[in-house]
């Protein structure tokens, strides 16, 4: 649909499984576009989370400020769709990630796009500087991981 | 929570996995009761259509008449739960389904209840007798799915 | 759907709008069963923080420990929802609600049933005897609001 | 959060109320940023059907291709938000929408984006010309409303 080119997997350093649900297919039997973005903030945090650099209760929290996805082909429950997540640009407290949306046996993404994160402070939301924890687990997946230029910023 | 007795996995024939999602939590952290339902009904359907017996563009369609839970311990995003069905009392048009939802490690259910599912003319809404394919699916995960005279109704 | 008989909107003292969302809608164009959950408990917990008797950051919080619900007839988007309320059982620390989703234009619920509220203290999870505010919010759409002896016990 | 400037209420020529919802709220307490997209294409599609320029069951479906949103400030359940809409750019099969989120009382949205439908054959799923029904609606909510010149392309 999108006239731009589709994405591949091997351009996402990081790919986890997601199950559709009934109610993500809206009447024209396929998943609706806001789903997408659940999905893909759903794997980033459980990402970040899994990699010690998110606590849900902790103090440091992080807010999503900006989401963008371009559609190339639709996806329908039942199965399971597959979210690649990279990280795309690394800044002093946000960061911005590319992400894709594939269907369970194809190379080329359903749906692209992008979503950055701002950590901020939870009881002020003032940004903070990303936590060293935050940094690793975002240069595990950015690019070029071995970017060791990236960590000595 | 409830004051009834959380089943076990041993009482539910089909067990499925359910990916959780960042907003499947409320503000107190726990899945919100809603989203239950939801992982029910997908896991029933996709039972149904994995096994042939259900097809979202066919002639015979299943709705949800009624739906009950208990909720015996909070599940949270991150991670899986897995989803337990069995049927219950399959009728001549309509099925109940006892289903629970588990925590990945545990043997007792966090929620457990019953859906029942009316299946009917897709044009007029006026239910059907259970096609054969339906009903083969439905008793191969009845409480004793060995019951040879219940398929031969 | 259900046999049983459809309640009125004279059943329900509290009556409040919601609108519908496209999601809303499954494959079939009707509102999917979970939603349907999701109306009441928005419409219960929003009736009670605008009587001053839950504050999302409170130290009393509700949980959900049972749901049900009877489906009688299909609700779509687009358009407006109404959802009744009325408190059945006013326990020491909990209250079952009776609730049902109408058709903007209707008397009779397409959809009725019931949920039970469990009041905990935040931190430890236990349950606590419902507070003055809570209960006097619950009494006020109570079947027989002006039972003072209620308000005595 | 977004560096952009957050849009007026005037910008947007067509603005509907939408209820919040317990589920719409996160842990951290507000919107997740999926839900805002549920919100417009629910004001979108609303406002098309309401305009007799889209029927859920018609030949002709809208497909969104594109979606975007910049977060400038949290809106929270319970209580209602408003979506702005405003027609962008009006192509041969395609339409780009601004959309905006406002709390109630205020006149900078807290987020804002945009969406792009292509209008296809249900069947086939190919790109048709907006159909007369759907351009008028749509050039009634254009920057410039009155743009008689466009109604003659």
């Amino acid at each position: 649909m999108s006239k731009k080119t589709a994405p591949r997997r091997a351009d996402y350093p990081y790919v986890k499984k997601v199950t559709t649900r009934w109610m993500d297919n809206d009447v024209y039997g396929h998943v609706n576009n806001a789903h997408y973005f659940s999905y893909f903030d759903s794997v980033i945090n459980e990402y970040l989370i899994s990699e010690g650099a998110l606590d849900l209760q902790g103090a440091v929290v992080g807010f999503m400020v900006s989401s963008q996805c371009d559609y190339f082909g639709p996806l329908s429950y039942p199965g399971i769709v597959e979210i690649g997540v990279r990280t795309e640009r690394i800044g002093n407290s946000s960061v911005t990630y590319a992400v894709a949306a594939f269907a369970e046996s194809d190379d080329a993404a359903r749906a692209a796009g992008s979503m950055t994160h701002v950590f901020v402070d939870r009881r002020t939301s003032k940004p903070v500087p990303l936590p060293a924890s935050v940094r690793r687990a975002l240069e595990a997946i950015a690019k070029k991981p071995s970017g060791a230029s990236r960590r000595s910023e």
